[in-house]
């Protein structure tokens, strides 16, 4: 029973397109920040299509979007699929909007097959996923999995000059078709659908990469404080350049971290020296450390790599190296339960695919602390997102939302 | 005859005390910007000073202003001795002023012991020579050298707004007294006392460096492109990240240039990156070069050896290097005739001394294109100026207007 169930591709290609003009740029991105104007009316288009199905629509007082296509049990706990609808301010097309649209089409091909599943399955469209207008980024998956708003949310300025606590109450009075719930309602599980944001399946010619987990991130800032001198007239031997300490010290991590463990990531991606002065020796030099790891006892191994590393090239050169702990996000691994279901539908449907980590955070990072999650990524082209220019290939787009379904299915016991 | 002739050091550490009030800032440096009404205000009074003792006093389009003791020849070309009156915003009160002053202290004591010199010496003090309110820097004697002006000064700004053709024509008006000459009139001869701005001196205990010359200085700018990227999705084998091949190139030429000649100066001022932020891998990064040698065939090699290491490691990581010339400034060569003078000088003083090369330019670095020049260098603490903290031992100011003025002696043939 329900072999050969098929999303509608041509449904869901009119989707993204429709979408995609809410908040779409000259350049054929969207800019469509979390709780602006445009992401009401992409809220709002989401939340009539779900009263055309007869689907509810709730909200959260992270405003969070839910639509419910419910099941034989009106008890048990959802099953989630979704992702999100804002954007970065010079974003694509895709980023969210393929996994939240994915999700619903998985909704209407199930109501058009009358499929009757054990528990309801619902789309989520998580709140700020981007943290470009508001930050923190992943602010209402963090809400949900946590069961409470931080404090310090509600008093946060955007750029424009809004109150965060403002545009949410504006946001979720725009919807007052949908009924309200408590924030971290119980689920019974989590699948998102996203494009990769990196080069991988691409390259490899895969159109499915099975997430087994989200890379572990953290932060660190290192300051190297020597002394400033005139270029020209300070010798060598009287130089304490923290620059040079610096060079040494990177010299020393990228030989050192990334090609002896293929699973680490380190980038620097700040470097900034004071005075600035083209004939002065820096008195002093900055850069940030980006640090991925899927497991955390390599990321502490990795941080106190990054500390002994240049206090030892700072003190040789009789400079002073400091390192501080900016951020800090534990890493992700998604359930087994989940991942067998997405390669069991990868293997029926005859699709090739991959096991891969996500170096990028997502929401489901968060849903997988309170919930069994997982995710499925597409190839984006050239591995470009977060740009006006990223792109999906339809057929990609189709077959992904078609590897959402049967996964769910497969999730639901149903295959 | 003339044996043990003095300068007064009582009068001169008095005057120094005088200027160091004329835009002296709380922290007890000076704030004393080329052509401001400060730097006219000290103008004024080394004219009042010159008044007093008889003396004339020139200024010329470039408001150079030159204070006339008369030789026995009306006719020949003077015997020059200066330095400048202008600081840096936040400068001290011995750069500059110190052999400004000490000039004008050997022309006093001439007149006190009634000196006869075969040819008229003349105090100088060149206009503009920091370039911190108009830029470039040693304006007044680099005009001088040439003969001219460039078109392109007089419509310069500076930072508070003015132009400098008016606050020159400002500053020439505010001395009518002065006569005026034109720009570049033969010299016989140039002197100038400064403030070593380095540590050598004073580490080794030795009041008076012997100036041979000045280190040419070139300044390179190098931007190696790579391609931005997701710092957590991007594998080590699809970067192309320029941060790596700088620091690689960086790497390379510290530990080439400077350890294997110790002439040779090679400092990064200045780097920065695009597009900066924390979890991107860099797309561009952009540093400054500066080269110091006191042989520009060596400059030459220096500048070949920067171009081919960058461009060698940026082309190893899919990066690409250029590398541009921004600076130019050859090095220059004291007269022997001059620094056998100095040398005899410190010799019949008794005065501990060494041979050493500026790293730092010097109005003296432009008069030794047109005439035969040399310079006298004292201590400074701790290496310290262009600082509110500079400091030079009274004695060694003391000492290095001796040294000027047997010096003067020496090259007139008084000795």
């Amino acid at each position: 029973m329900n072999a050969g169930i098929r999303i509608n591709g041509e449904r869901l290609l009119g989707r993204l397109q429709q979408f995609a003009a809410i908040g779409g740029t000259a350049a054929g991105g969207v800019n469509r920040q979390a709780l602006s104007v445009e992401d009401r009316i992409a809220r709002a288009e989401l939340a009539r299509l779900a009263a055309d199905r007869g689907f509810a629509v709730f909200q959260d007082p992270m405003a969070n979007l839910f639509i419910r296509r419910e099941g034989s049990s009106a008890t048990e706990s959802p099953f989630l699929l979704g992702s999100h609808l804002d954007s970065q301010p010079m974003g694509g097309r895709y980023d969210g909007a393929l996994g939240t649209l994915a999700a619903f089409e998985v909704l209407e091909t199930f109501e058009d097959a009358g499929i009757h599943t054990p528990i309801a399955v619902e789309t989520v469209a998580w709140t700020n996923e981007e943290g470009s207008r508001f930050a923190p980024g992943v602010m209402g998956s963090m809400a949900f999995a946590s069961g409470a708003i931080p404090t310090e949310w509600p008093g946060t300025f955007s750029a424009d000059g809004a109150m965060l606590k403002d545009e949410l109450a504006a946001t979720l009075a725009a919807l007052p078709q949908a009924s309200r719930r408590p924030l971290g309602s119980p689920v019974s599980g989590y699948l998102e659908l996203h494009i990769e944001q990196g080069p991988a399946l691409e390259r490899e010619h895969i159109p499915i990469g099975i997430v087994h987990g989200i890379q572990g991130t953290r932060w660190l800032e290192v300051v190297v404080t020597g002394q400033t001198a005139h270029a020209g007239t300070t010798q060598l031997a009287f130089r304490r350049d923290p620059l040079v300490a610096a060079t040494e010290s990177l010299q020393a991590l990228y030989a050192s971290v990334m090609p002896n463990d293929e699973q680490a990531r380190l980038t620097v991606g700040r470097i900034s020296v004071e005075p600035a002065s083209i004939n002065a020796i820096p008195g002093k030099v900055a850069f940030s450390v980006d640090l991925r790891h899927p497991n955390v006892l390599e990321l502490d191994r990795l941080e106190a790599h990054v500390r002994s590393i240049c206090e030892e090239k700072a003190a040789a050169l009789g400079c002073k190296a400091s390192v501080r702990r900016t951020f800090d996000m534990p890493p992700a691994q998604f359930a087994p339960r989940l991942l067998t279901a997405v390669e069991q539908a990868v293997t029926r449907l005859g699709i090739p695919s991959k096991p891969m980590l996500s170096g990028a955070f997502h929401d489901a990072l968060f849903l997988a602390r309170v919930t069994d999650a997982a995710m499925i990524f597409v190839p984006c082209r050239d591995g470009l997102s977060h740009n006006e220019a990223e792109f999906v290939e339809p057929d990609h787009s189709v077959l992904g939302a078609q590897v959402l379904l049967e996964s769910t299915l497969g999730a639901l016991g149903l295959r």
